[in-house]
């Protein structure tokens, strides 16, 4: 029998399911609020109802194997969510139980970005790759290690987190506590606190568009307005592009001196910049590592976006459920 | 039937070759020299030559499943060895080819570092433990993945150059290429390297116990002397040791937030000091990781000390071709 997966995303805002096929071909795409705000228990109920209206437009559970979540923070072995501090009440939630009582089947959970780098090692820049690890360059930086072509997620599930090695000693603060965070240089978030500090050290005779613009209208900056200044060469917005590419490119090189991976893959709102931003860390990574290593690696774009999510909640059903 | 397996451990100086039992026991342990200094295809004559006299002793190789070997640099899936740029002529060989064909025997192969903790995962510090890293800190560091309890070598077993992941920006140059790798700072060398540093830096005025021994005799420093004033509360002993392990701590922090690992082991000669150095380093690691994964994982000071290789060699043996 050709069994299915359900695939479900927990993000801030929404929550997004869908059922799969192994081959990664979605139906019933779904997306109803995930009202973080109402508090955990809530966000659990509204997943139970996601899943009940995706049974109800596929009709039975007579072919789905299994229930695959990724949410925010971690996952452990019997299914409770640790970490994820953003969602009031979520953590200590079980996730496995209340699905196998109401709907009779088992689930699966990891970490969103865990969860991403499934997708592409599926479905994405990473199929066929036998090791390889997505950086997900968003509002932080968040890691997904696949192994042998499966996912690692450490014996507690917290395995991944990679946004929170340092790369600049005694460098910026991060909300984490530690220095130094590549992501306090290299996420949006990132690129944006670089931005207003390389705008606020430009001379008054040195301005250029970017830092007029920054200047202007200061909560408009965003990774992809300053990728736009960056394509126009403007000096400020290039050394923002040069800096986070460098810090992330030490990242690059770390994980290459320890895993050796075949490929990594640069994923989330910031590598929609694409080849810029591939070529310029890529210089940076091969200065932080083994020549050798770093030759045997390709750094590639992803191409899963949106859909990463719920791809790889449903692929880490197969993985995890099929006999 | 029970079967044994051969492991051998290439050293620039010796080669041990031993028979062991999957339960670790071993037998007929014979050394002999690497002769290195003769070039690769004498070394490949030597390793054949210790795996006749080792079979000579066992009587046949009726239940031997194959030859495991332990070797600097790195080796390829066919078993084509690559890096080990310190033994002259060894990079390039084959090291499968000749065995198949003069015993009639499976071999497997692995940098020498990787192979130890195949060792403490199976009989050492790691036995149990899903997912540890060693970490052997001797002239150098080398690091040995063993996840899921297997051993983790990468596409092109390069994985673990653990040894030269950069922990401090812009700090000492290693021979590398690469500026602040921890090996420069936390191996025996970095040990003896800081020691005579900081003995340079003390001024006259505040000169030491430690500082007059490094100056009067500046050849017999080596970790293990520097630990002997470390004891006596030497202060710039303890200087070197703080800095190193601080060194050591950024290194086990990022192993920490990469991997989540249950257990991190310290092996290799500057690890004899014991317990010191797994508290300094762990004090520091404590502050380069996420609190909630560095509470779930132990670091500790290896079991095995020069048996790790052949122990390590042997037991890859089992884990490529027992079926």
């Amino acid at each position: 029998m050709e069994y299915s997966a359900i695939g479900i995303d927990l993000g801030g805002t929404n929550l997004k399911g869908t059922i799969i096929a192994k081959s990664g071909e979605g139906r019933h795409l779904t997306r109803i609020p995930t009202e973080a705000e109402k508090g955990g228990a809530q966000v659990m109920q509204n997943i139970l109802q996601l899943i009940e209206r995706l049974i109800e437009k596929e009709g039975s559970t007579d072919n789905i194997l299994g229930v695959g979540i990724g949410t925010p923070g971690f996952v452990s072995e019997d299914g409770t969510v640790d970490g994820a501090e953003n969602l009031p009440g979520w953590k200590g939630t079980r996730l496995y139980d209340p699905i196998m009582e109401k709907f009779n089947l088992k689930a699966v959970g990891a970490n969103d970005a865990t969860v991403a780098a499934l997708a592409e090692a599926r479905f994405g820049a990473g199929r066929g790759v036998r090791n390889m690890i997505l950086l997900t360059l968003g509002t932080g930086i968040g890691g997904g290690i696949v192994m042998d072509h499966k996912l690692f997620t450490g014996t507690f599930g917290m395995a991944g987190e990679l946004g929170h090695i340092i790369v600049e000693t005694n460098g910026l603060q991060c909300n984490c506590g530690l220095k130094g965070c590549v992501e306090r240089y290299s996420s949006a978030t990132g690129h944006v606190t670089l931005a207003k500090q390389f705008c606020a050290e430009t001379p008054a005779d040195q301005q250029t568009p970017f830092t007029k613009f920054v200047t202007e209208d200061p909560d408009n900056v965003s990774s992809r307005t300053i990728y736009q200044f960056v394509e126009q060469n403007d000096p400020v917005a290039l050394k923002v592009h040069e800096t986070a590419s460098d810090m992330l490119g030490r990242l690059v090189g770390i994980i290459c001196n320890t895993f050796s991976p075949d490929r990594i893959i640069l994923g989330g709102g910031v590598a929609k910049s694409g080849k810029i931003i591939t070529d310029t860390v890529g210089k940076y990574a091969a200065q932080n590592c083994w020549p050798m290593i770093w030759e045997k690696c390709d750094l590639v774009i992803a191409e899963l976006s949106e859909d990463a999510g719920v791809l790889g909640a449903g692929a880490m059903v197969f993985d995890a459920f099929e006999v």
